[in-house]
């Protein structure tokens, strides 16, 4: 491994212990994949703490981690990387993918259907028994440093049909389910994060349980917990609690009037 | 913190005070919001003073302002930079992102579903806890000055289906709506920027109301303020009022040759 | 205001009167529109001199012009300008409307709908209080000459839904409706601008009165002013009066047999 | 006018005298057009002789003839011209209409409903009183030569609604109609250019107007006199008269069996 | 002709002669078209023997040939050339079609309706009395070589509405049609060119005739003579008949699972 | 062959036997299409060995192998090569089925049909009687290398209309279909791969086989090989067995809550 790899491994270190609060058998079954170098899918709703749980594998783990968001302009040549024209002379330059794979990092593909397809194609031999990464343009076929690790994140929710995982990708990874936390561990992490005393954390719980149980009445999706933690420290600045919880938790959720109505009927009911 | 980087402030400092009649406590929340370094999204209708209102809390809190109207062709390094040919050489530049993340500004997106979707992913890490921006193409991760603030704009009467916020971007921001202004407040205004007497622009916003209250029948929005402050002006060019009324709110508002004639009915009725 | 500029002025300079005949009050509404800033939109279908009419006023009130045709594939980048590769040098080279605000012409952008939405986004902060024209790729934003005047052109009979005006751009604008002139002045247009008598072209404008009021039957516009001339130079040229008619105002207006019957019993009736 | 101008022009001279039989007063109309300077747009179906009039015309007017058939690939710049890179130079070079509008060509632009929309911004500068062309990227505009002539084709049968003509273009042409011609005249053609007597000629012209009449039974056009030179040409090499026409006329004009049956049922009536 | 030329003629000169046997009058309806210098579409099924026809043709008349295998992404400048920078030089490099009209070869495009709509275009100056090749690029037009022929392939059951050839291409061209060969023709072919018995060819032909016969029971098209040959040539490495022709023949043509068994009959049936 | 070339054969070369069991003739099937130059089609579902299978024979038949995975932004170019620009110079480079035909190494096409249009065009004279690769750029034609042998593989299951292979192309292959090993051999590849007892893969293998009964309940595809031996290692390191085969089988397969539970079960039914 080069020096410059060295110095670049640093970059990517996490050294402070991101807060998570273990829901159930999660880091034993990352730990598992990890150890027989198979890839993971993460799957879950918006904000229910995916990334988190990577970023504190990633501390627990002691690996760099390398994170990509996805979207529907991402090519397969900003993960690998390409040729770029520096003061007359062409010189390559890697890709945050190609980089993990040199480093043995975690390389963490965030909301991976939103990518364009020719990232699947980059992933495959990297997911089978080849663990191998082609740079195409260079004519070369790089072996992946043992502790290289493919995670990717996905929402079940939003998919269509037409930005869906196909099964020749699906079946290359082994799949963990996430969802918000349990009330009183909700209550731990919104007290911490926001840093409110517990009977206001509670509270903020306890609406985002309301609100999460009308999602079939017109809303896609439920209050996350990175919201109800904006609540708290809006309140923490002494905006009254009821216009704390419309901008933080309401608002943000959804455009019609009448589910606004709602949302404000249940601030009511608990605070 | 460079030189350049100071210089640059300059540029975007606001050193007036923009004209700006407070409403309920926006300038609370933002404030608080501001202190919490939450990022900020403002919903409204077209005109009712929503970029006004950034520039008014830009001068208040003496940050430097940096706005970007945003538009479907609008690609992630619009915001973040490019590599640029100068003279045989390869010279790195800043988009107004990044020169917002680097100097402490705040960062106003208005409009932000029009751009293309691979900018919502640079915005992701810009509003958790990270607070940091990626430029892939240079391999740096910037940390956001803390200064920093991000605010975005959207209009709820607009948006289609295929431009929408995804819940994983909205659910990231405090949200605060914006609307017409009421109409003594309003009525000060247009006497402010039109130049004419309380009562001409009392009559204008009357109007206003009138047509803000038939918008159902095939107004897909109503007449904005700026539009009476256009009328005030002509008719201060001694331009009469009912053609004033006409070529500077009726005739902007739609090309529908009924609507017209009920338009110019509301203003025969009021002056 | 460099030289270069003061030379460019020159060459937008209109330096002959257009002959243009008046309708209303249009040349009082554009010059107190101009006074104040405002931007102009001008209404009205094909060919009936909305084009004539801003080269008439830029005459008028002595002002440079640049007019720029919008159409599908027209990019803001057109409008602003681009870095050139000159001798391998990269020049900088301010497009037509960056050279407009420099140099304070008035900018008139011909069917502006049809022009790339990206374009939009230009024009808006120089259509508010801000006058200000952003160049992204320069980094710089240039405050628009106080004689800059932008002045748009838009058929409503046109659009599609695809192809509108957003009322965020069209409440930036005082509008002014075009319509064909009346029988007597199209007579006098005609006549002048044909060379042809007087009872000629007043024939020719009756023609064009009926085939404008048979519109409903399946044409999707009347004839233009432009094709009456047209028909007029071909009688002058000793073209047989029912050829030149077909060919100058029939042929082009359909391509369906039958309503070119009617249309030919129209010319029977009249000569 | 530059001497590499009149090199040029010689180019483009149409030396010997191209073969074509009036069937009207198609001349004196184009001259009139001619000599009033107005734009002419010929309609018809194919190989009816629209471009073979265009180019009789320029040798009969002794006029330089610039022809580009358009297509849905065409760009502005492909008629305007373009910067180009030549040996470390930045050469500008022009486009064909670019080249026409300086040395007083006629400029035909076949089919041009094909080609981009932005082309026809381009014409519409040079179809009005102004004859002036823009060329943007060298912020140049060039008044046209007094002798250029602009000459567009379309086929009205082919047009859909996607690939039209909008109005704001057509009423900028005199119009003139072509079809297929008058079966004596026909018949000189076919046995002038296919080199058969004027009795197979006959049967042949006879064969194509069979053809045409049963044209709403699936064909979407009929057989061109082209095709009938062709078959004429093959019979003249010994090729079988029944083998000549199905290979000449009928397979070309479909893929249908049962319409190739009835179109061989037509030749055996006819040989 | 210059000598990198006459060199270039050696490349694409046929030195074998291809294995071909007529079917009718093929070869004299080639010579006569080619005699005239009438451009030449094949028309026919997949696998039918038109490419096979075309390298007899130009063997027999000691033409070169130069083929083009058309499709969705080609462009008109990947037939005519394009400049290319070598070592800081600009070099044209012509196309093969340019190749062809330089030299006088058969140009051969393979499957043309697939290509871009502005390679049409293109070819429409080659096709008519004026036998140029436009090079826009260079502004240079080259008069086609007296021996330069035009051929297009064209398979009649897979044209789409959108991919069709257009009416005013279609009418420049002599078409001839292909099939299958018929049964003792196709068995020679097959014991040719697979080296098996006459019997075995002969069985194979049988089959391929039935499946051609259940054509519209779901395939879409019928087994090519190549298929028949693949089979031959298995059976010739010892791989058992039934095996041989699933794998060669069945499997190619169709997915669906009960056509897979209809076929497996048909072998049991014959073999 | 040059000396870059066979150091090239080198990296291509696979030196360890892969583990693969054979389920019938495959083997001979392979050798003697390879003997006769036949091109070879493999269909099937994901993950039933077809990479494997061509590993496997290439590494038997002592051929260099050569694997493109392909993807809808894979352009021919990406397997042809392109000319690159190095330190002021261009440099051809070979992409990689250039390189096969050069090497005459087995060129493995995976997931063909994903690839875009041009690439058929590519190999169509590779799989014919021409075996020659045109490469257009260099006006190049290369004679394939004997040993070159091309192998595509392509899901029926996945097809849509869109996406299919065409008639013309497919009628160039030799077809195999594979699909999922028999139990008592599917039971060795997972207690060998997965490193588990031969009852616990057993035990796998016997759930594979109820999930693969219920496919048409709403499973697009069934478990595949890979995902048992996922299972197996996950057992291995102490995962209970309930959470393991749910992770590494049921979750990646679907995301609908109904059938998850379904398939709940039946790892209750089995363990």
């Amino acid at each position: 491994m080069t020096e410059a790899i060295q110095t670049d491994i640093g970059k990517y270190r996490i050294t402070q212990e991101p807060f998570y609060l273990q829901t159930g058998n999660e880091t034993g079954m990352f730990e598992a994949a990890c150890a027989e170098r198979l890839p993971v899918m993460l799957k879950g709703p918006t904000g229910c703490g995916k990334t988190r749980f990577v970023e504190y594998m990633a501390y627990r783990l002691g690996r760099p981690l390398i994170t990509v968001a996805c979207h529907e302009d991402l090519f397969a040549s900003d993960l690998i990387g390409r040729y770029l024209l520096r003061n007359d002379e062409t010189v390559w330059e890697d890709g945050p993918l190609t980089r993990a794979v040199r480093m043995g990092a975690i390389c963490y593909l965030d909301e991976v259907v939103e990518a364009r397809r020719d990232t699947t194609v980059v992933i495959h031999p990297l997911t089978d028994n080849r663990r191998t990464l082609s740079i195409d343009k260079k004519g070369e076929v790089i072996p992946a440093h043992r502790d290289f690790l493919l995670v990717i994140s996905y929402n079940p929710g939003y998919q269509s049909v037409l930005k869906d995982l196909k099964q020749s990708t699906r079946q290359r990874f082994v799949a963990m389910t996430f969802d918000y936390p349990e009330a009183d561990r909700e209550t731990d992490i919104v007290a911490h994060e926001g840093d409110v005393d517990r009977e206001t954390a509670g509270k903020l719980v306890a609406l985002a349980g309301k609100i999460r149980n009308i999602r079939e009445h017109g809303l896609t999706e439920g209050a996350s917990t990175r919201l109800l933690i904006y609540a708290a420290r809006l309140i923490r600045q002494n905006i009254p609690v009821h216009e704390a919880c419309r901008s933080a938790i309401c608002l943000p959720l959804t455009d019609d009037a009448r589910l606004q109505e709602t949302l404000g009927d249940l601030i009511d009911d608990i605070f």
